[in-house]
């Protein structure tokens, strides 16, 4: 409840400040905008509130994560692990399965992905078990996988998750590569932070 | 579903991308924020997944209008109606709940209110009927109303719907009043538009 209107407690309705704070739970959402999403589930027809419903309902019991790559899917295997055509000697490791949605949009790349679900970040207690790690070394262990492309977040914790990753992979005679790093497309270099530049230095290509 | 994403459907979870349309459609939530909240959703546990969609399905169950006052309740009569230390011979009129709300914060009125849910717009096709109006009408029969404060808007649309109302109030010889116009406490001369410093100044208060 926020502080302004605590003092509101008494001319709240029970069933409308439960609304309220389940809205306020979810991430970006404030009171303000909590209020006003219950104030409009409140307007909505009887079929659109519970369709809205069942829909959380439903997403939450039906997504899992895919037995191969570990990416969301409702059936047994994510639509890209099902895919003939995608060449699956090269892995893509991304944290998240939004990562996947980005990589995708490009178009430029056709082998599989696999999602870790987060990063290593001892700040926050998540250590290499609580990732999906052991799914990708099984992965592995046919041989048929020439080359694992590390696309963790260009962050601290995605970079040790990454470092970690390659060092367990390197002894099994695999290559391990990580995205490039450099300005991006369309940004204006006396914008660009130097640690960025100074990679995109190191980085340089001949042309 | 995004425009940017479209061509994705092919990889997207059919249960995941329903829940993201759903988010999308209240108000204030983009498809970047609907996807986050998605993901969220699917990320929590059960029981807090299961509160999730029962908390929107009790509020849009239980919540209806006050009998006297059109404000939202989950009871028969809202707090302020049933508070017999009210003083119901002022009635003030505003278009929302939450006008209640940020009223009841002012810990200055001791009245009840009357919620409208909505002002006359013919742009939007919103007419005198579609207000609660006849319940406020209902209201004045019994002779016990002094005075009603016009508390809509400052918008062309509350103005209209307090010109509106204050015409069919005035036969019935009852005072109507309208919130003042004014700078806002706290506000900067040089920013407050033209319209309102002249009703500011057309407002004065001898001190």
């Amino acid at each position: 409840m926020c502080p302004v209107c605590s003092d509101m407690a008494s001319y709240t309705v029970a069933p409308l400040s439960r609304l309220v704070d389940e809205f306020e739970s979810l991430p970006g959402i404030g009171h303000k905008s909590a209020q006003r999403l219950a104030y409009h589930v409140i307007g909505l027809s009887k079929e659109k509130a519970e369709e809205l419903a069942s829909s959380i309902l439903d997403a939450h019991e039906k997504i899992h994560y895919c037995r191969i790559c570990c990416n969301l899917t409702d059936q047994e295997l994510c639509p890209i692990c099902r895919n003939e055509e995608r060449d699956k000697s090269v892995i893509c490791v991304v944290e998240d399965p939004r990562d996947v949605m980005a990589l995708e949009r490009t178009h430029e790349f056709h082998a599989v992905y696999h999602v870790l679900h987060g990063a290593i970040s001892p700040l926050s207690g998540v250590g290499p078990d609580q990732l999906c790690i052991k799914e990708l070394l099984a992965r592995l262990s046919n041989n048929e996988v020439k080359e694992v492309i590390m696309a963790t977040n260009p962050t601290v914790e995605g970079e040790a998750t990454a470092m970690y990753i390659s060092r367990l992979l390197k002894p099994m005679g695999i290559k391990v590569t990580r995205l490039a790093y450099g300005i991006p497309v369309g940004g204006d270099l006396e914008y660009a932070d130097e640690v960025t530049l100074s990679r995109a230095i190191e980085g340089r290509n001949e042309i």
